[in-house]
């Protein structure tokens, strides 16, 4: 038996190191992998001051973490695209593989979902969450990490791609000018999809100059817009020069819907990302004028993963010299496992963290 | 000079007769057309009793109509799909040929759109209406009827054209569910085209039974649910047998609209039909968890008068036997064309008509 | 242990009955079908007579047999959607789960594709026919009969799927004119989704009038042009008024593809559905320079088996009267299990049969 | 009356300088443009030496030249995007505004298309070409040069354009693996719009080693492929390290379309740009089994011109440092108005240059 220290939410405020028992690899495709790097998620911020998000209560204790990377330690006996050694991002949420949104691409909407670190009705276990040595995970779940592409991007992996999915389902491409609201790090990274994606133009709103600078100086944005400072849709349009034919909205704030909906052209697309508050005032005169699209967008689907992987390789495919976007610039701190609660004591206290890593138990 | 009857809103309230001078057809593509039956839309009496709509203010005296059909009475020199005699249904919006929206098929996002009796700004002509003697208008915004669908049916075209550029934009097509809020002539004709295109199941939502019981009368629906008296979205999806895939809202009112958010299946599309007042209270965190998609409709585009009256010839294609929506059904009121002053003050007491045609002047 | 009677093909035009183990449902989502009706399909006779189709070349003993309806007998644990007595299509092929394939809706192209009475390599069993009295199945793979539908018309989906599978690539909807080619039972079948999907037109093209008959006999089609005795494909667009916007190709005859591509508008839809032989003379400057489009369609993928039952119960939904397609003539001759080998003599022979249809075991 | 240098084809192999009477730009939306640049088109070559192409003949003189830029020299009344002095890239072909391609966005299929130095039937005057001094063209189809892109990276927008074209309906995106076949003017700058669309890896493939050599000097290019030195498909794959997704097929030769219906991967898209010769054999079988898709591509349509103008753009926005595709070394050979005969000559006898630029008359 082999032991897996893990990092365990008791119940609000009460983080706990464990000792549990490593899962083993032995179903067909079955890969266990030794976690490496876990980043410090909003969400896990939430369950640890609240306990809950939306409808999912924590009722019992959850290992954390799922935003990770890690080494593969052990394969199942039909296993072929990794071998014990690969460097990996580690997909946290596994779907029925019977259910229809799986057959169909957007497994993301299935309702047998099972995700790291997502609290689990009464009378079911908890997820696994990736904040331990040891975590287990199909083989189609994984995604080998190029060389270039270092394991603390690898953690990055999983915000990154909720933007990747939000901009194919906008289908950002060339010659679109993108607004991404919020400087957070979901909407840092959405900015930065788009920019690799091709966009012509790609503007970040926040209220903080500090974040937006952050924006500017990872490449992600040609345009940043302080909404606090410069105004509304009117000036925000009159910088771009244009009105822009995107907005991904990842604020949830209904004034930067508002903003967004007057803001984009006709035709326009504009993508939720953000988890919004319920109900919102949404302009629907002018959406449906203006002939609008809007997209819900749910965490990510097939093949996201893999863009999202491919995205940070090309960036630094020739080299620091072609860095389009500066991922390693987002990653603001760092703790050992043994200092992981007081990584989630000072994220929690507001330490003006972009991106937070953890590396895995020794 | 011929002389060119019409019926003319010179304020709010004040209808009049008057006679003008006809157009002449003398340049390359243009048709004169004989008006014959006109529809009465809920916008000429909103025109009629308030002056104005949004942005759209009656300043200058108007010949009101825009819901026609006529038989050709002269031809310009390069029309070569027309000839006189020929009934058509007239398309009443003429967009810039020069615009961006004309050119990619969207020619209703036009913004130099002039189209026929919409209040111009100061200082610009009115856009002639179609309730006149002669209406001159370009070959390729008149389509042939053919023999099977008569000059009323013609003139039904404009608003059954709404509802197809909806089921286009929804995508309506063999297997949907669509769930039709509103039973107005815009709700009853979306619904036909829902049919028409291939829905599995079409239902129509209303507050009112007779309105209901004309959806059913007509073929255009598989159900028809009672709001007031039914519930809420739960019945609805228990009605269903299943969540809608596709929800057309034609009324603009907020409580439907969030009843459609919250019926709809997950990836389930919405078209915004219905003229919304500004803001409504939106699900925004419904719609994004679902990865719904919503569309904003405005008016028609590119090839979506030709699908209305080829949707009409469908119908009647191999004789009255094998009607699969009876559209004369809701032409429950005629007018002459000395009427008509008449038929504007019956429709906008709330005589209960669903459509009213009124005749061209003789 | 149930015994299982089975009809083998052991080697060319030698079949022989045989009697088997009978599978047992004992995974979660198993579920055994008593098989009630199966349909010879083209290919089953071409094992028969050639033992090999490309490069499935027949080395072992199979058991025929992949157009079939039944009822279930058994369920698994987790089985939900179905219980004992149900009457179900059977989908006959099984992808991988775990493949990029099955994962984006197209497990018709999954390279692991596990696919009933297709010959399978050396050292790799056949996998299981159903021309059985047991025949185990994931839930998944099953769609419950409506009751308007028979087991007859339950064992004809296989193939409907092939059409539903061909027209949904080429977006088949209303207003658009189809050329079908092809007048065998896929062809006819194509036709029948065309038309039930709401296209404007569908023509079926063959060298045959009785077959063409049969295509108009069953209300497959607006028109049927017999291009041995009517001409080319100059006659084929005059005769339709108009040339079509999608062309359905079940042929895999070159003159056939080529007539497809001279006779579409531009912009127009081609699906190559038939399977041809290897190499074709195809008009690609035409085909380029009117900017048409080329879809390849093999099998059927996720959610066409559902759809091809949906359209067989629509089609009786309100009883005989409001038939569209009258399915059931296509099925020209039945044979008892006891027979079966008779039934393929015969339709090896060249017996005329549309669709020949077997009992299963009594 | 302002005379106009032109320089005439009379007959084959039969150039001539004439002096014409410059059009005026009278109507509405009339610019008058004075050429500054114009490259040389295998098809000007073409009709030089053999008089056609297809079903287009050289029946009487036709000024050359339709890849232009040039400068603003007079306005129509109503112009408003464009004034005297601007620098302009000039769309060389004018469909009718009333054709339902144009109001399509597809107006190079319009069956009205007036496009310049394409001979027009006899009868029928031929369209005036841009090798002249004034050139008359209406406002919106014309785009503003940036003031990064010069003069004679303006004339190559049309040849850009029609890789632009070819890229989008290949839907050419991040993560696409794109093979293009030719590596002349057309081919080279196919790779160039799928490098900035994003593709992650662009193989372009000729048996010309020096040519494969410009595609990468130029950066338009990951890999290159010599096909007539490395072998076939199977080479091409694994070259690759994966099979393509897109093929954008720039030559017209039977054995590329062949190569590349092989290399392709499960469901790729192939587009088809080059002029073939009339039919080739063509691999349906393994194109309907992989279910590939082939788009014809003919010149461009709707927001071609614009992307193009806007690659260039891109391409320099900051600066010479940050190239992505170096165009201006396509530019191999200048010639002043008055060597423009010599430059004809020269070409036509293989001089060796991918692009000639001839400088409008003094």
């Amino acid at each position: 038996m082999v032991s897996n220290p893990s990092l365990v939410l008791n119940e609000i405020k009460n983080l706990e190191f464990q000792t549990h028992q490593a899962p083993e690899a032995t179903e067909d495709f079955d890969v266990l992998v030794e976690v490496k790097k876990t980043g410090i998620c909003g969400s896990d911020v939430h369950y640890y001051l609240h306990g809950e998000i939306g409808s999912f209560k924590l009722n019992k204790p959850m290992v954390m973490g799922h935003e990770s990377s890690g080494i593969v330690s052990k394969i199942g006996p039909k296993v072929t695209s990794l071998k014990v050694g690969d460097r990996v991002a580690i997909e946290p949420g596994l779907p029925s593989r019977f259910s229809d949104e799986y057959k169909s691409g957007h497994y993301n909407l299935c309702p047998h979902m099972c995700f790291a670190a997502t609290p689990a009705p009464e009378g079911t276990p908890n997820p696994p969450g990736t904040l331990c040595k040891y975590y287990k995970c199909p083989e189609d779940f994984l995604v080998k990490l190029p060389e270039t592409v270092s394991l603390e991007l690898g953690a990055l992996v999983e915000p990154l791609t909720v933007g990747v999915h939000a901009s194919k389902l906008a289908n950002v491409k060339f010659g679109d000018v993108v607004v991404i609201f919020g400087a957070g790090p979901v909407g840092l990274l959405a900015a930065s999809v788009a920019t690799v994606f091709g966009a012509s133009a790609v503007c970040v709103v926040d209220i903080f100059d500090n974040k937006l600078q952050m924006a500017k100086d990872i490449g992600a944005a040609t345009h940043v817009f302080n909404s606090k400072t410069e105004g509304g849709y009117t000036q925000l349009v009159k910088k771009l020069g244009k009105s822009p034919t995107v907005v991904l909205e990842c604020t949830g704030a209904e004034v930067c819907i508002q903003m967004g909906v007057l803001a984009l052209a006709t035709g326009g697309r504009f993508v939720q990302v953000g988890n919004a508050q319920g109900y919102v005032k949404f302009p629907i005169t002018e959406f449906a004028t203006k002939e609008l699209q809007l997209f819900g967008s749910f965490r990510y689907g097939y093949n996201d993963y893999k863009t999202a992987v491919a995205l940070l390789e090309k960036n630094y495919r020739n080299g620091k010299e072609n860095v389009i976007v500066d991922f390693e610039k987002l990653i603001t701190h760092r703790y050992s496992f043994k200092d992981a609660i007081k990584a989630y004591e000072e994220v929690a206290a507001g330490n003006g963290a972009v991106k937070c890593m953890i590396d895995g138990p020794e």
